[in-house]
């Protein structure tokens, strides 16, 4: 069935790109335009986006103001590239970040660094920062946490497929330690702390910890206040910097801001990037505090830094949604509710599932990788992009943008609904036959 | 002097932004929009762009035929974001890349990889691929390179301070060796040979050689043809894929698409960015010779491979500049003869001092970073933008568009020349005192 | 008072010895001569030896039959050092070790690689061949393990102090999980097995794991067959090699020639090394199952493998000791129940203090380093060499000679029941003050 | 032929000894005695031995006053193995050596650590200590160096062969500079000062420079006065340690006690092993300037550190041949003239081939490894033991003892001369065929 829509496909992609390609794998057609939640094909075949450019659209494709916006931009001849150097766009940005951003979460004790513009880079910054202030090495990252596919991200990254890609380069200077919930029972604070506090436990001093606030393509697990907070003070006494990978967890996704809003920790470092533009647009940041920012001139450079562009987007996307914080939060809180009850109904269908994940990104345990990618599958085939993750792709995951209609959110969740169920019946069949 | 520019600057910069920072730093101005070869401050200066965002803006800000492209699209809603899912302007820029840039180059046989939108995404992705191809660890890079801020690329990186920031995290796995011309008189493909022919040397066996054409960071150094040839002999006797950084020597700078096209060499990898959009916007792309398109799917992935937004402006760039590649490489090579005119007059002024580069990648070794310093600071106070480069930052470097105008061409380079004998008088007069 | 004794020793020690320099340091006097389980120092006082060479002098000092071996073959001109070369002396070494150790074990299928006659050496000739066999480089190692100073070795040992020694040199490629009972009701088996089974744990795929049957210097910790099966198993099951460092608790020391004799497991890769000569000369070896014996000739060579000497002693040491097995673990049997039962009367007067180890290997953890030091610094001033072991030092170790005379062995205890009562006496005297 | 006398060594050795095993493959035949610098087959043949154990016999075998020194402390139950703790024995040889080679020397300054007892621990410390002092982990090492098996000594060793062994394991953190003449006319200081003056080189500021002032197993490169004034002046310059790994060279092997004696450098530590006992008795040590010495207590530990019986004919060895430095350096001055006259007739034999090495460490490169293989085969079958070196073995290296007997050295040269004419003659006739 997939295959008559592939060969559908403009032959070039077979012919000329790269076998790492991956998205396109799964849904099998060409996109034409896209607008808020609705994604179009070439062939006018409509679908709901419960992907949302993975997390980076979290307020959907082609927001107008945020259009109009950049197309004024573009049109009157604003900066569209300035290397890191000072443009109106950017001190804009800066203002709008700081009012809306910072100083409403008593945050003014933070600076910004302009990355490179993929969440990779803002990562790789992060552990060059934390090393060079502690003179340490080691970084404590956790199982199923994904940090991206530089050598120095992908160390920190669990999946052994992604970590196998590396071809055998160093992947070192980086202990691995469970997530919350990865041991079923066990304590792993407790575990980690033991480890730690034993000067022959052979775990090196850490210069940082980093962790996702929930672990987006590990599986959607979702580490608790007391798990968050224990893993500051176990920073904090052991000398440590605490990072906080915020890249597919913050900006709305968990339903505040940051992923770790209102926890009671205040990270050295946070990183930001996916919907930082607001557009989808490339960029990326590291948020430091102040104490920290020790970076020489041009230590850490690059040319596409501070994506101009996505300052225009990103600026007006903090203007339109979150100069209000309450209201989004509620809105998201009450889109949230809707996203439960429509998975609940999901997980009641299959023996053994339940939901994973926090705030507005939630997902269903399905129990196997070939279930959850028969109903993604299914899904797409009746007109809805959703994703799997997971160790084992076990995890039906739902990222649908913050501002996705209340009927097209639960059109979506209808969609999943049918096509577990249809998932289910056919197992049932082969399983008789 | 500088100061009361650098206050009429929003204060925001310096209140916010970290201290990594840099361009802004040589150019204490705000810009506020940038048309061909012009930029224009937020006070209404304007300024002559010779750098060109570093490479990234070679056919200059806000190309009229790119700009109408680009409005149209997000105008209509076309996709911004669609992670690596196949979309119809995906196909448009590979078709455009495989007719204009590939096929006329009897370069059919290589297949294109969207990498992370940076630069040393594409390094990165070309030193995994290498090591996993060849199942070895150690990859020859060459002194005065410089290919990346992230973990893998630093390592390849020479510059010291750049891999101080590293903050003692692992920059191994790498033999840096003398680029050509590094020690005097010295021939260092000879050395590199005899170094690898000795089985007791301690270099393991490569696998991979990387270099740029032009070694833009490190100072202009350009290789000649004998010496990629010899590199490229030298991978192949070794077993090592042949990795061409065309970062910043590509894309017509150095008078053809590729930096070392018609040198009589094929590539195994060659990465590409910076001006790959066309317009500035992040992109880049990995070529891979089909037979090492080894990769798994998502084997290396990343959320912003295949900027949309920067196909429409790369695939216009391709047809509008080299669709007729002869026409392009001749105004190419007329602008470079200008260039050349202009920076001799520039040498003469100085003892000892001499061209470096190719094509139009050019600039002069005007002995310290202090005189060159000097000169870039008084051409900016003179409305030009332009940046020092090498070791020292002992090198005056032109990065002009490539389709700037040959009269802004030959004013910016008056603006040099006067930079420089004022730079040199007060010099003098200082020495007097 | 130990000060005295100091300035009673040569000068030239703390004149030109390095002060890397450590058991001295805690047996403040110079030793002239010693037999069996008695050392003479140059003052005439003699000490019981508790301490045993660190497990290297298992049979006692000087053991009659050795020595007059030794010194036999001396006085023939028998070969001193033949590099590797085939000698009388190895061929009768080998011949013993084959039918005393290997055959009446069920040990037919190992080979015995000559590694550099020290402990890390043989650690480190396992964990290359581990490496090559496997194509793997991650080694799990465990907590409080002790296993070398040498980079390899150092990498695996836990102990924060030594790591420090290396400097900042690379000590990765390890992935350090707690021992048994090291993490208290944990079941670290579950654990280990949890984080290798899931494959986004970021632990990768392991070339071997390697232990010790009890961890002599990291505290007496044993562990039980189960969990030594259960890594066992574990090991199989990841296609990793099983390496036994048996090195301090080989030979004996543990109630049976190997440490994990008769437990039902059938380790890869065996270390040996301090009491393998017998007589406390340098020697050390590997066994090596046959199939794993993929070493090509000299790939791990070095000068004194083989030490002609030890196999002199280490040979009459098998024939008097081991030709038969059941009188010798008899013998260590009947000597433990007296270690055991002098070691409970000294833990009865601490409060929390157990007893660790097993067999002829065990000791008392009486809590905190100070009161164990103080102990044993109180046990030599009346004539008692005895150590302490663990992460913080907090426990008492016995390594008497296995044929120590019960007698000794029991004047030994003694000693150390009454230091204990001492130290507990000045310590309450201080706390009353 | 040499499968006749395998096969008449004991199939034990076949049966039970690792692949592995080295030098006894090159020697087909099993030793039973050695008496100065003759070594006694089983079967009664004598063999005069032009390989010293690798240098570690530079005394010849069984020296009678070592013999009868060390039989009486064996006898009169001296201490055999005591650790590091203080013994009369190493008190006396810590006096000798600081009277017979420190202070002659001017050597005043140096401590010395007992490390493990063979070269690569020796080593390993020697890296520990630069790094742990200077705060780097760059260590320079050389083209051909040969260090040590273990994993720190291998990453400074050059050859492939054994680097392999490491299957992949760590061997970074180490850059291979050519050696004297190792890259033909050029002039390798200036390249190495080259790299190291060019802060964008990519060689990391070292911690250390580490080289054999004759390189023993890479092919006897002798490096002059000059070319180790230049090596120790960089080391100065660029705050690194000086490391003169003397182990091969040093004992009066060049002519002098100290391999770089009387070249006007004063290295910061110097490795000692090999000859160190006299006897072949495992032992090493390192030579530490006073300022160095931070090793905290037990830092680098060990069993075996500070042989007792090692002490005592290292003591003999020094007092016997050393207390009359000049009377020494002028016997194997003599010996070394006789030595170069015999091999300057082999040389002559065979076009292009040509002398190497210094003092009494000698031979002649005679152009491919098959020819030196097939010249120390038929030596070996005439009645001597010498072996090859060199990255294909292409050199036929003697290293016989200090004292061997004039008439004994020239009927060994007298052997090499006629074994290479016959592998020429053989040679001619196959080439004839």
């Amino acid at each position: 069935m997939t295959t008559d829509k592939q060969s559908a496909n403009n032959p070039v992609f077979e012919r000329r790109e790269s076998e790492a390609r991956s998205y396109c794998r799964g849904f099998p057609t060409t996109f034409a335009k896209a607008q808020g939640s609705i994604m179009t094909a070439t062939d006018g075949t409509e679908y709901i986006d419960f992907l949302a450019g993975c997390s980076s659209l979290n307020y959907g494709h082609n927001d107008a103001d945020m259009k109009s916006a950049l197309v004024e931009h573009i049109t009157d001849d604003g900066i569209a590239h300035g290397l890191d150097m000072y443009t109106e766009e950017k001190a804009k940005w800066l203002e709008a970040y700081e009012n809306i951003v910072l100083k409403p979460r008593g945050m003014d004790d933070y600076k910004i660094m302009m990355t490179g513009p993929t969440g990779t880079n803002a990562v790789e910054a992060a552990m060059k920062l934390a090393r060079k202030i502690t003179g340490r090495r080691n970084i404590i990252s956790f199982t199923n946490g994904f940090h991206g596919m530089t050598m120095g991200s992908l160390s920190l990254t669990g999946n052994a497929g992604k970590r196998g890609g590396a071809g055998g380069g160093h992947l070192g200077d980086v202990t691995h330690m469970p997530y919350e919930g990865a041991m079923g029972d066990v304590d792993t604070l407790k575990l980690i702390e033991t480890m730690l506090n034993n000067s022959s436990s052979g775990v090196d001093a850490p210069a940082a910890f980093i962790f996702e606030p929930v672990q987006g393509e590990g599986g959607l697990n979702a580490a608790s206040k007391e798990w968050i907070q224990g893993i500051a003070k176990l920073a904090k006494e052991h000398g440590a910097l605490l990072i906080v990978d915020d890249i597919q967890a913050g900006i709305g996704r968990t339903g505040k801001y940051f992923g770790i809003e209102d926890m009671g920790v205040e990270p050295d470092l946070i990183t930001q990037a996916k919907s930082l533009s607001g557009f989808g647009l490339p960029f990326a940041c590291l948020l430091i505090k102040r104490e920290h920012d020790v970076w020489k001139p041009a230590e850490h450079n690059g040319t596409f830094r501070g994506n101009t562009h996505a300052f225009v987007t990103g600026r007006v996307a903090l203007e339109k949604y979150w100069a209000d914080k309450d209201a989004m939060e509620a809105s998201i809180a009450e889109k949230s509710q809707i996203l439960e009850d429509g998975l609940k109904k999901v997980a009641e269908l299959i023996p053994n599932a339940y939901l994973k994940g926090r705030g507005f990104m939630r997902g269903v345990d399905v129990g196997t990788g070939e279930l959850a990618e028969d109903i993604c599958g299914r899904a797409f085939d009746k007109g809805l992009i959703i994703e799997t993750s997971g160790a084992d792709d076990e995890v039906v995951k739902v990222l649908a943008a913050l501002n996705i209609p209340n009927d097209v959110l639960k059109r979506g969740l209808d969609i999943v609904l049918e096509a577990t169920r249809e998932a289910l019946n056919e197992n049932k069949k082969i399983a008789a036959e």
